[in-house]
Order: C-alpha cells, then sequence, then structure tokens
C-alpha cells in the first residue's frame, strides 16, 4: 500500500495530540503527503506549524479548499490525530464521509472501526474506495509467541524508551537510524505504533492492538525477521509510553523479550505529571531514577534525548548541561539539532558487543 | 454458568503443567469437580496426586470408564492443562468429541478456540451442549480504558506476584482471601486468569487473552467494581506471569494501573531458570533483587511465600528460615503450611493505610 495523501487533524495541527500527523510530515516511505487539512493552522504550511521548518506540505481549511485548489485529488485520507480510545466524534465522521465521497481511501488508527460501521462500509463500496484500520488485530495464526530465538540475533538492538507517552520516541528512533546510515552503519528501525506502519516501517507491529500474550513474541519476530532479511548492524526499536505510565506501564517487553543491548531515554523536563494524567497527580519519574529502573532489567542507558515542550531553547540547552553533567552521558535535543551527539555512544556498545 | 465437571490432564495431572485442574481441584465456586481423566494417574484420588491431601474426587483412565462407574455424567468437560499454545493436539481433539457425545458441554483455554473449528460446532450442535473459549476477547464495546477512578479506591490492594511463572500465586491469593476471611477482614480475590474465572471469580478479567491497550483499564475496572460492589477491606489481585520472565514480562500493570499498596511475592527457590526457558539460560533473578524492583515501581513487599517444587520438607524450611532472616519478612510455605503467617503483615499495612 502506499500513495499520496491528506492529513485531516481537526484544529489540532499545532498540538502534541497530531503525533500521527507530525511524523507522516517529518517522512514517510509509504504516503507522500500532499496537504493538511486544519481550521486553525489553515494558510501556513504543515512543516513550519510542527517545528519552523517548511517543508511544502499546505495547510487548508477543509477537505473542500484542497480539492478546489489546484494540487488535485490524493489516494488517501489519513486521521492524523493520536487518540486515546472511545467513539469516532461526530466533526470526524464529518471528514470521513467527505473524504470517501472524495474518492480517497481512509487511513483510521481509531478503536472504533470504520470497516465495522455499516454506513462507512456501504458508502466506501459506492465510492470504491478502501476503509484501512491500522489498530484491526491481526487474526491468530499471523501472530507469534515468544521462542526465544532472540538469543540468535547478534546485531545491536536497542531500544528507545521515555519517561512519559507523546515525547518523540519514534522520531528519535528514526533519526537513530538516519545518523547510523550517514555514519557508514547499516541500521533498521523496529516500529512498534500505527504511525510506524504508516510511515512504511516493514519490520514491525503495532503494540497496544496486540493481544497481550503475543506481544513479547511479535516484538521478538520481528527484530530476528529484520536482523535475518537485512543483515543490519543495529536495529532501533521503537518503544511504546513509559515503564511508570499509570494508564498502561510498558517497556519491559523490549527489555527482557527483545533482548535490548542499550536504550536511549527520551526525556520531557518541562512536563511534571504523566501526559493526560495531571488530575491525578501522578508525577513523571526523575530521569535518574527511571536510568536506575531500566538497569534493574539489565541495559544500560547509553544517552538521553530532550523533548522541549513548555521549555524555551535556551532553558533547553540548561537541562541539557544540567543532565550531562548529573548523569555523564550525552544528551541531545533531536528536533533543535539531531541525534548525531549520541551516535559514538551507539558504536561503543557496537564495538563492545562484538567482543 | 455453573454445574457438575471433569477435568481432562491427559496424564499429565501429576505435573505442574495441570496448573488449571490443580486449581479447580483445591476448589470452585463454579464448578463442582466429580471426576478427572488421567491414564497416568488412574486409580488415584485426584487430591492425593496433587497434594496429598485425599478429596474425594476419583481419577480414571478414560472418559467411558468414568461413565461406566456409575458416577453419572456431569455437565461439562474441562481442558485442565495450561498450554502455551498453539494447535490443539489430536488427543485433545479426540477427548473434546468424546465429551460432546457424552452430552458434556466443553470448556477450553486453549488459544486455538473450538467455537471456530466447524467440526466442533456442527458436532456440538447435534448433541445441544456447548463449546466454551475462556480465552476468547471480549468485545471492544465490553473493554475499558485506565480513567484514574483506581484513586477513589480506599480499601486495601494487595498483588500477589511472582518470581517465575506456575508458582502458586492463584492458590496463594486464595488462601488468603480464605484467611482473611477467618480473621474477620472483609477481603476479595480479583482474578487474572481463566483458571479464576472457571473458580467461579466474580471480578477480573482474563490478562492474556486482552488487547494490549485495555489491559491497564480491565484492572482498574476489576477492582473498582469490586470496591463499590463488595464493599471489602482488602483485595487480593492475582499476578500473571513475573516482571522479568523472557516470554512475555508482566506484574508493573498491578504495581501502577492497579495502585498496589503492597505485594506478596511467590518464589520458587527449587527452580533455577524461568519454568519452559532452561535451554536459554535465563535465571530467575535473586528474591532480594525482585523485591527491589518492586519497590522501584513504588510498592513495599509484606511477605513471601514459597513454592517448594524439587525440594524436600526439609530444604524448604532452610529456606524459609534463611530468607526470613536475610529479608526480615514473614516467610511462608503455603501448600504445606497454609497463609496464616502473613496475615499480621497485610493487617499491619491495611492499619497504615487507614491513618
Amino acid at each position: 500500500m502506499q500513495g499520496t495523501a491528506i492529513l485531516l487533524t481537526q484544529g489540532l495541527l499545532h498540538t502534541p495530540s497530531a503525533k500521527t500527523a507530525h511524523g507522516l510530515i517529518r517522512g514517510s516511505e509509504r504516503f507522500q503527503v500532499k496537504a493538511v487539512i486544519d481550521s486553525v493552522s489553515a494558510g501556513k504550511d504543515a512543516g513550519e506549524v510542527l517545528d519552523g521548518k517548511y517543508r511544502g506540505i499546505p495547510v487548508f481549511g477543509s477537505i473542500a479548499s484542497f480539492l478546489q485548489s489546484g494540487m488535485g485529488s490524493a489516494h488517501f485520507s489519513i486521521l492524523g490525530v493520536a487518540h486515546a480510545g472511545g467513539a469516532i466524534a461526530p466533526e470526524w465522521m464529518h471528514s470521513i464521509r467527505e473524504s470517501i465521497v472524495a474518492g480517497m481511501s481512509v487511513v483510521s488508527g481509531m478503536h472504533q472501526f470504520l470497516s465495522e460501521n455499516p454506513e462507512m462500509v456501504s458508502l466506501a463500496a459506492a465510492y470504491q474506495v478502501e476503509l484501512i484500520d491500522v489498530r484491526k488485530p491481526k487474526s491468530r495464526d499471523e501472530l507469534h509467541f515468544w521462542s526465544g530465538e532472540i538469543h540468535s540475533v547478534t546485531c545491536g538492538k536497542i531500544a528507545v524508551l521515555g519517561t512519559d507517552c507523546a515525547v518523540g520516541k519514534r522520531t528519535t528512533a528514526r533519526f537513530l537510524v538516519q545518523a547510523c546510515r550517514a555514519d557508514g552503519l547499516k541500521s533498521e528501525m523496529i516500529y512498534t505504533g500505527q504511525t510506524g506502519w504508516m510511515q512504511g516501517g516493514k519490520y514491525g507491529f503495532v503494540f497496544d492492538t496486540t493481544v497481550n500474550d503475543f506481544v513479547s513474541g511479535e516484538i521478538e519476530h520481528a527484530i530476528v525477521s529484520c536482523f535475518r532479511e537485512e543483515n543490519p548492524d543495529v536495529v532501533f526499536i521503537e518503544g511504546q509510553a513509559a515503564l511508570r505510565n499509570p494508564s498502561g506501564p510498558c517497556g519491559s517487553e523490549f527489555l527482557v523479550s527483545g533482548m535490548s543491548d542499550g536504550v536511549i531515554l527520551v526525556h520531557p523536563p518541562g512536563r511534571i505529571f504523566y501526559k493526560g494524567w495531571e488530575k491525578t497527580g501522578r508525577k513523571i519519574f526523575p530521569l535518574a531514577n527511571e536510568i536506575d529502573l531500566i538497569k534493574m532489567y539489565g541495559v544500560e542507558t547509553l544517552g538521553i534525548a530532550l523533548n522541549t515542550q513548555n521549555l524555551s531553547l535556551s532553558d533547553a540547552k540548561d537541562w541539557q548541561k544540567r543532565f550531562e553533567d548529573e548523569l555523564s552521558l550525552p544528551v541531545v535535543l533531536p528536533v533543535e539539532e539531531g541525534v548525531e551527539g549520541l551516535i559514538p555512544a551507539v558504536k561503543q556498545k557496537l564495538s563492545e558487543l562484538k567482543r
């Protein structure tokens, strides 16, 4: 599945909630993004809204104005907001109908499946387009149990974990793959979320939509397949949530079942509480404490990537310096400065593994 | 769903693999167990095979010999072996057919669903019996996301975790509920496995068959429902697997999303490697190290229950003494001596919570 696409972000493009869209604006080998539909950011360039970098992706206020712009239509209309779950809101249903009528197949990561909505199914049939539910679980005969085969993998396996959700784990992992390649290392990414698939990921699975019994086996299968088929020097495994995220702790699967050799940890110093759970008073744990927890799983943290939400660049740089001193680890600002500063630590780990 | 039942254990009754059957022999409010079908242990009493205690449950070598014994038939035939997954073996299919033809509904915890097997479905229809797949996932509209409502629960919440699979977490939790009740505390169990449901559990869910995104919400929903409807002093949450079990690490969900106030930790000193993964060389972590890891999740371990597999009673008592001295915690042998020795620590925690 490949083609041109528009992204629907329902006025949320400028917020972290549109993280699916943000990933696709940053880059995708599966979908070529032509435009974003967002009433709040209409008239701007989507890249500039995202991180100030122009990317030639215009934002339109409506699907109608996109279709009238002379850019032509697109193959796919992608719901670009990560939802915590629940029903599909009426305004979304409206945009989905409009997309179908305009002849675009709809890609959805919603928990409620479009392909189980009778109205959408008949509308899609009438306009001969597809409804693609990225969260739809695989059938049981496509799933794998953990087998221990991971013990046969000899390339480096580095998990990109975070101290919270929506901090840029996927983006950091993607940047690391690119930076390693630029440095002559054969590197691959193991995606674990729907956006990773949308970006064209070949090895991976959608973690949160997998029946629990198969999660560890799917991680192992993705890494083993990638290792056998691509023979990389190193794979970067996209983490999910955080080890102590109250609404769904996650991470030990990558460390234990995926046998990670090292961790790059993404942390948002400008956030106090776990995202979305401010009302419960659940604070994000201190960075050093998270590193200690990862160590209890037998894995060393190799470096830190900072998410700069709620911080000025100068404050972010202060945090960077502070953590470098405190932890004696390389600390980078991926979006602002890239991740090249982490590559020596990655290479050091790879050379240790070869010994 | 309630009634009389036979348990099929296919020659494995005397091994830890028959843990589903073992749980039901120990006790169930849902099924009244009349007999066990097991060629290896035929002629013995199932309770004596299990732990040397006579329970008046005869073991027959075949379904035919049970039916000819004069005990009458049963409502249900239950597959009593916990499988790591995969296809249903031919010898099982044979026993399932025999059960159906004898007019018994079949209860299965297999990963392959009987209700999706056309031959079994038509055979069950012909004999007017039911096929009950305990592992069949709930539909999405029956599932819950984590909401933070757990913060409103004021009773004690104690997780019964283990340092490995199949060490007696469920049995220990059941014993703790009974011992607390005997001591005048209103206590309830939150089941998280199929056997817990088979034993008649009212509050809980089948962890490993739940789509990952809903695991934390289902834990919360079970505890919150139990708290609201029963107003207990304390709930005991059945753990699953182990925090660092390679084939499926598990436990942080109970600690973080279920907001456990304390842990009772079950440990098998007679085992060196994680069960089933001896070939990978993955060793079970030392007990003190597991307690440290649990502490990193903010939860205190209140006491230890020892699984005595591979140990003489005298060796088990040596370990008990050694751990008591090393950890300054109460240590019990649940099957041999009961769990009463843990109740003072539970009550101490409950009184701290009330302050």
